[in-house]
């Protein structure tokens, strides 16, 4: 039994390393990992940090622009329970928006909609700590709908279009293929595929993990 | 944008349930979502609910003879972080087993293996609490590999065998390809996909939910 358990993860890894050497071409794309963070409005962001707070950089993220903020909230469920250091990603939006886990949603309390980001209409409401003051978000919960950004001339060369639905087949010994996954193509995008920590977790995918794009 | 933004969700419903129309044919698999749970040994069980003690049953599970007993342990990890009230499923096994997802995992510290039930051969180890006593496990937490049960005699109707790697369609409005699913054939078994609250979180399942098998 052991010598066959063996084999199949060894035959497992094997397809999985050669899977992920054929998807070096013109449709790779890098998978990187969202764990649970939020945007914040400047309104927000005054009563969370402080009249006239800035959000100041931790680190620049791959799209251009966006960076993740040493800025972090505790942020409540109506169960009362906690993450209590969840990041700002910069910069300021118009609206504030938590993007968590479907799994980090059933521990708050909450059945997520899986929702393109912005789209925030009718989600659940949660409590934002900030170090001075609180925020009681009426609305602004979503699961980020798995998304792939890439610039308008790239999207082009290789035939896709913005909204359209590809499907993403992640490699490694776990390998997932992500159907129904909205390609995001804008000016200043660069080609990167956002899932989250379900979703990575699902796919056995760490850092450095890449993915192709399929459709027909 | 959002009159967009609808129509992009209102096609990924449509395709979903048209899609899991289709799916009602010879290779459909019900698929059904492991919450974290553990197999316990007579001798683990005796130590942990007293000498004797027997597994009572909460309800059966889709496999001849498994069931959910009423009976629960809490799982400490070395971060001494907590899963207060996990589930025994019965009947008792050789080995004592604990199984949980990887977010699970990353919460009780442990960058969890994916194994094929029983292999658990130098994996975590983890403290088990019971009412009436404590194990020490020196091995046997893992994620399991996503797997699908099948009767000997359906796996052949349907050009299947015992160790073989498929991949199963999982419909739904986020739905999702798992690739290396394990068929694990035998006589007694009922067709069933199991997979882990990662897996469905990612993929969207709930109760209800179908996937198809494919094969080339």
């Amino acid at each position: 039994m052991n010598e066959d358990l063996r084999s199949v993860v060894e035959r497992m890894v094997r397809e999985a390393v050669e899977g992920r050497v054929h998807a070096i071409g013109g449709r790779s794309v890098p998978i990187n990992i969202s764990a649970r963070h939020m945007h914040v409005s400047q309104e927000h962001l005054g009563v969370l940090f402080g009249p006239g707070a800035v959000l100041t950089k931790l680190r620049d993220l791959m799209q251009p622009g966006e960076f993740a903020a040493n800025e972090t909230v505790a942020v409540v469920g109506k169960n009362r329970r906690v993450f209590e250091q969840v990041r700002i990603l910069g910069p300021v939006r118009k609206s504030t928006q938590v993007e968590l886990s479907y799994t980090d949603g059933r521990y708050l309390g909450m059945d997520l909609p899986a929702r393109v980001s912005g789209d925030i209409a009718g989600t659940h409401p949660v409590i934002l700590v900030g170090p001075r003051g609180v925020v009681q978000l009426s609305e602004g919960v979503i699961r980020a709908l798995r998304h792939v950004h890439i610039g308008e001339d790239d999207a082009a060369r290789i035939g896709l279009r913005n909204g359209q639905l590809v499907s993403v087949r992640a490699f490694g010994p776990l390998g997932v293929t992500f159907d129904q996954v909205l390609i995001r193509a804008g000016k200043n995008l660069v080609r990167e595929m956002h899932v989250d920590t379900d979703e990575a977790n699902a796919a056995g995918l760490g850092p450095g993990a890449v993915g192709e794009i399929i459709f027909s």
